[in-house]
């Protein structure tokens, strides 16, 4: 039997997903033409999917990579001429940070221990503003004030979020920021490949600028190419072109299923499961503040979480590890939109099944 | 129905390819974590495989990207400080030359006419010599003589090979180039999404070298870090895992079935259809020199093409049509491991009748 997979990423599968990708051969879509008319038509409908399910302004573009690894790269590379600036509090922060350090660029990082959120907003000069809303690696998610506040207080700068392993279940303001990113196999619920990055024109304009003082942005996934080909429902090169297809299906059931709703629950099961984790004689949350403890990566830390997560296992439930140096004090809890109440409510129920029969 | 797609790119699907995804499914290699023992068992049957399938190396390298347009990239980016050189006979050989331009780079260009193949090679002091093995847009391909003569007329530079149409079909002498690469959604009959980089140890320590000297070479897909993953069986991001795992089952299967084999029947069909081009009344092979026709991408050219092209969909064969300029003057046949020999023949004897019909 397959296990329901809490993994937060690549995670479980979204329900609907296997049965796109049957369909898909059925179409001919693996072998399709990234120049044909069908394969036009199926971009359109990601984008225009994404941008009703998500908000997206007009005046925003969608563009496609091959991760959200790439996106760091490709954000770096194309809104810094030399200033960039990091909120850090874990892993995935940091490697944002370390990219631009490798790019050449004067990175500042602003840096806090893991589980925490930031307090202070320093100084910064920077032209590029780097905050990751959700810190998969130890479940923090930042407060939308917080996200939110960057605009009024550094007007010039760009502002860059990674919403890896929250989107679809945060409603961000988008005249707040300029560029949000993340990629498919966390909250959509499918197969690694695939990085979506919503720029608006600032930062078009930031590329097109760098461009023109001779600085590289790239080539073939500069922000120009890209968006140049984004306006025909085109990428610059042959892309994954089943990812995008699966995307637009999930995104179009996704949308049936109603946005608020998927809101609503996402907030129900992480209430489900924070409370399971309150009442646990063995593991707590790993963050301590409510109002920073993740809706859609619950990490929890204690005592038994290898025995803990094998227990899981043996019921058919597979639980992320710790992340890095966590990896056996602590267990990642994905909390996405395929994962269902059911199977959140039985994860609960099992962990204080653990608690009683230890 | 579902037409035989002789498009070069996405083309045909190989002939396992839907059952070996429906099986990834049932082993849930879809939600994989790419940290995990299984993947990197996938890698590295992936790896061993193209390793074995053509011939590669202990010394080289095998790595994987989003695509090959990404290679031409990284290529650059890696292995180039100032001056690379550039065989330019149609469009994909010309952008592996403009993305050298776009990262700043002085690039060389040795440019003949389409259709056509080089005879002078001259000097140059590039440290990265470029050429296509294969220019999928008209139908050329170098001779192995000439692919191979580099080396002692450039003991000191690089030689890359772009073989994206043409792998696994051609036997190099890895003695003789450097770096080798392609994507899967042509010879390898995969869908779209995966670009493989072959390269020995002279391209990672000349990638080394100018990180040195402050060049920047990228982040996570620079080749150190590329090699320093595939040493553990890893990527540094969240790969298309999916990809991956397909390519290692596809691999498996054109093991089973021969390399010799598949360049054997390779060559009977190219025959096939060349045979067919030039006993045609309307159109021809458009490359005319035979040691420069390629045997994985056959480009006719003539009268009526347009008209063909529907006569074959009616009877349930896609052509693929003449690339840019040449859209409607020419049409491509591909001529992959995923083409049949009986596909070839009915193609052959659709040309004829066709002749005969008009």
């Amino acid at each position: 039997m397959r296990k329901i997979n809490f993994n937060p990423g690549p995670s479980q599968l979204y329900f609907t997903a296997e049965d796109h990708m049957r369909k898909a051969f059925r179409e001919g879509i693996p072998s399709l033409s990234h120049r044909s008319k069908l394969f036009e038509t199926t971009f359109g409908e990601a984008v225009a999917g994404l941008r009703q399910l998500l908000g997206v302004p007009d005046g925003w573009h969608v563009v496609f990579t091959g991760s959200a690894t790439e996106i760091w790269e490709r954000c770096i590379q194309n809104l810094v001429a030399t200033h960039s600036a990091h909120f850090v509090n874990g892993a995935f922060s940091k490697r944002f940070y370390e990219i631009a350090v490798q790019l050449g660029k004067q990175a500042q990082i602003v840096s806090v221990p893991e589980g925490n959120g930031f307090t202070d907003v320093p100084q910064t000069q920077a032209e590029l503003i780097a905050i990751t809303h959700n810190e998969t690696s130890t479940g923090v998610m930042l407060p939308m004030d917080f996200i939110h506040g960057f605009r009024v207080k550094y007007p010039s700068a760009l502002i860059a979020i990674d919403a890896v392993s929250s989107l679809p279940y945060p409603q961000f303001d988008f005249d707040a920021v300029d560029s949000i990113f993340f990629s498919v196999q966390k909250g959509f619920g499918l197969p690694a490949g695939l990085g979506v990055w919503m720029v608006n024109e600032r930062c078009h304009q930031r590329a097109v600028e760098l461009r023109s003082k001779k600085i590289v942005i790239g080539s073939y996934h500069s922000l120009p190419s890209l968006i140049s080909y984004s306006k025909k429902n085109q990428t610059p090169e042959t892309p994954n072109v089943l990812g995008i297809y699966l995307l637009s299906k999930v995104v179009d059931d996704m949308l049936r299923r109603g946005i608020s709703l998927i809101r609503k629950e996402t907030e129900y099961k992480a209430a489900v499961l924070y409370q399971a984790l309150h009442q646990h004689p063995f593991i707590k949350p790993f963050v301590l503040q409510p109002g920073l403890q993740s809706k859609t990566v619950i990490v929890a830390a204690g005592r038994h979480t290898e025995e803990l997560s094998q227990f899981l296992a043996g019921k058919g439930l597979q639980a992320g590890e710790g992340y890095g140096s966590f990896k056996s004090a602590q267990l990642r809890f994905a909390n996405f939109p395929a994962h269902s109440k059911e199977q959140v409510e039985l994860l609960a129920d099992l962990l204080s099944a653990f608690a009683a029969s230890h």
